[in-house]
């Protein structure tokens, strides 16, 4: 288990893949982060053209290189011939692994279905290792991820692995107990790292990272050493930010402004139908972090 | 207010461009339907890219050209950007309207930022008649569609109505109420189109009128003629059909299965993540179907 | 169809058998109301004490002699045995029926479920006629109202109707086409009565005609005349005021006050956990009520 | 942190007095339970009438005495009234706690109204140490529990502790945080008490642990040790049980026949509307539940 991974955001309403390079070695170097996830939840990729989120995977893949372990890129669309073509493409761009979402829309009613829909995307790019994007909160889509995990290898030879944002535990520790031994399971609410860890994480992947990234890894290597009280410790603060966030009306644009000010990046505005959070919000919660944690 | 507007279905999991004219001939001639919506969701388009949308679209424009009253195309997409392209697209090929959902993976968390999401999309074609189409059961998006319309005209000068499915008839009455003379207000849940015209419901836009079309004139005639009896007894006899078909399981997979079967044409099967029904579920419904409705 | 029946709300945090008189006096004279349905929701039954509701029921039943068309009072409660007294001593007491919520903290999984339960209760008062009252959104039991009338009569040959609360038209469409003659369909989501009208329903109860019963009649009978524009004219009315009212936060301790104030009757309090509204929420909306209708 | 608690099911459909010896028997000798949690959600106790719930409790205290350590009676009623009554008898039998969940068929619609209404059940037993059992799933009040718990020993000076029944970890996690030293936050999601546990739970609290308290107590002791994946072992054993049982449909029906099963006790069948189980679906559970544990 190395450190977190890193979901990036997007840059500004409109793509700046300018951005892009300071951002990776702000990760690297303020946060020690060594993989990321892009083109995401927060990365807004389904607010994004097809084309805007080739260029963002492209770009991200480049600057990457050799700083990076790994590039996660999320081909997830409503469109099964979207996501082919982006799962095509990432294989173009040496990324090292793609992730899909659950399309939400018209939502799969049977595991069968979605495990279907996962191996169309996976099979027209069957060397990247493959993730499958578990985030019912937001999808609405209630199919448990152990169910897709049934003999899924049959179906997609190059599956790798589960990055699950979900609240039920019961369900992750059951895709724990069920895994192979080169898959991970990756867990995505930042707010109860500790608990998927105990049940068995592989590892964490979020957005609140990009600014708490030095932070998690601290939280998962105590946790490692078995000093669980320290372990808690930092989780009880990243609670605290958080639902101090949440009384304020955190979302994706207060997220995103949060980073902008803790970072000092210029990652821009969310685009529609997010809305940019004013700024006021934002430094309230940079105040509320910087008298929780000090500097990594 | 005329007969029905019908919801078209798409055109196999691979679309098909050569189906559409004889589907406009048999909405015309056996279902006595004259306006079309196209590439809604009853056309699965969120589950196609851009580029198979315009060529839809397109088809739709020209091969509608003398046989329909009007031709509004849904450009409603998860991104902006996607939707924009449409709507201009929409523009160049002569389409009568347009129609945007509102955007469900992020969702807007004020009626103001759906608003200025619909402003944005409207303003690329702002010559073209502009509807809201408000479907809450499926967006999960609860903003009452009368809080959209609040002032829209001053944001949206070519707004032209909402396409309310939803079941909430205070809001639907509220926006009857408040509509302009020059909008109209479309009803499409078609199990209680009765109620909604009593509520002052302009018209009906449905995904059953494929089938149903000719009936459904009907029920709207004796509505207009105060005929109460005979509208509710033909509205009875399409909740019959419809909850029968609900017990079976009725998705879109089946819908459009079943429209197949009644209507001879050729639309294929649904593409993923809908799943195409078994051949004897729509078979079991049209036999239904048949002992309820004579031929139009 | 006579005019609406009145949901009659509880007097005060501790109840006070002396205003059922004045209350039913003024129901009469002021709203034309000829029926009243007693210990339902507005009546807050679910918060009062066996020992209080029969205590409450008997004093409507008595105050309400000769003046009162029928007195239905309700005896849904949680436990089995609650109710069954309440329906034992709902016989003693000469009530004209009885009506029976689903049990909702324990929620029955199917229809052959909850209408064993409803059996349960209906057979210690078999003489009464018995009245089924649906109230999903608030109960959170999902069962179509239809489906417990399958075959209803064999195991409730007392059985006499639905109390159907619910925005699903096509589930309210199927209650009233699978109807004996001799039950009744009533409708209770007040604000759109004139949907339910339209498809078939046989009367209306609910609470907002406590101060709205004159101009609910007025609609009836509009719509029974074939006066479709003069009732819809009164239901948007109607609309318009609870529209009003929501966005103020309306609630049961609201609606309660806001009677207070327009009747002059002194109902008291809710009891928790509704909170009692501050004077001037009501005495707002009092005066958008009366800026919207003239005195009966 | 000492073993599970359990939360005893009620006897029969009709209460069975008798059956209550030998149930504490089986708990501390077979199962190793030390304190047991009467009249909360497996006991049914909202199915039951008050003067049942008084017999119930009375008869837990008498038999428990000198067997168990604490005998913690769930007072909580949709009825304040009924709330206070419960709780004044509870402390003239001697129990050593009473636990009052949310009322939930009228819902508090802020923290201030909940906190309100648990202090004035407290209040007539002041000397009873006092937990809020919070289980938002079933009662649909969706209020954070850590709102509750701000500065409620003002209003509640007896406040002992909450029964966490929830997944949001975050929540509970800043219950811990924000807890007195003499509190306990004890955890009810049985098939994620691990995750509780490393989140700082004080104890556990739950249906199953009537027939895996010993496995619970192993489980609890391998964490206490720092033994993870031991607890983990034991973890991912419960949740395959469950997880198998909740393919085939588990309940509180289901639950109780299958705790008749394992037990040998005669604890009857559930009350209306919960339906028992046919007996081949417990014995189904009972031989996975053989296959994944060996006797305590």
């Amino acid at each position: 288990m190395c450190g977190p991974i890193v979901f990036t955001f997007s840059q500004n309403s409109e793509i700046n893949l300018s951005e892009i390079g300071p951002y990776i070695d702000y990760l690297k170097e303020k946060q020690g982060v060594n993989s990321i996830f892009v083109n995401g939840t927060t990365g807004e990729s389904m607010s994004l053209s097809v084309a805007e989120r080739r260029d963002l995977a492209e770009e991200w893949c480049r600057k990457a290189k050799g700083k990076m372990d790994q590039v996660i890129v999320h081909v997830g669309c409503m469109s099964l011939k979207d996501s082919q073509e982006l799962a095509r493409h990432a294989a173009q761009i040496g990324a090292d692994g793609i992730a899909v979402i659950s399309p939400s829309f018209f939502k799969p009613s049977t595991a069968d279905a979605l495990r279907t829909f996962l191996h169309e995307v996976s099979s027209v790019a069957p060397n990247l290792p493959f993730f499958y994007y578990h985030i019912p909160s937001v999808t609405g889509v209630n199919i448990l991820a152990r169910d897709i995990l049934e003999d899924v290898w049959e179906l997609i030879p190059s599956f790798k692995g589960v990055k699950f944002s979900g609240s039920d535990l019961m369900d992750f520790g059951q895709c724990v107990s069920y895994c192979q031994t080169h898959w991970s399971v990756l867990y995505g609410v930042d707010e109860q790292l500790l608990a998927a860890l105990v049940m068995g994480a592989d590892g964490a992947v979020g957005s609140t990272y990009n600014y708490l990234g030095c932070h998690a890894s601290e939280l998962m290597s105590a946790f490692e050493k078995g000093n669980i009280v320290q372990a808690r410790t930092i989780q009880f603060k990243m609670q605290e930010l958080l639902s101090y966030a949440k009384k304020l009306g955190f979302d994706l644009g207060v997220n995103k402004q949060l980073m902008n000010e803790l970072s000092g990046l210029c990652l821009g505005p969310p685009r529609l139908p997010v809305m940019q959070c004013p700024m006021s919000e934002a430094l309230t919660i940079a105040k509320k972090y910087r008298s929780l944690f000090t500097e990594c």
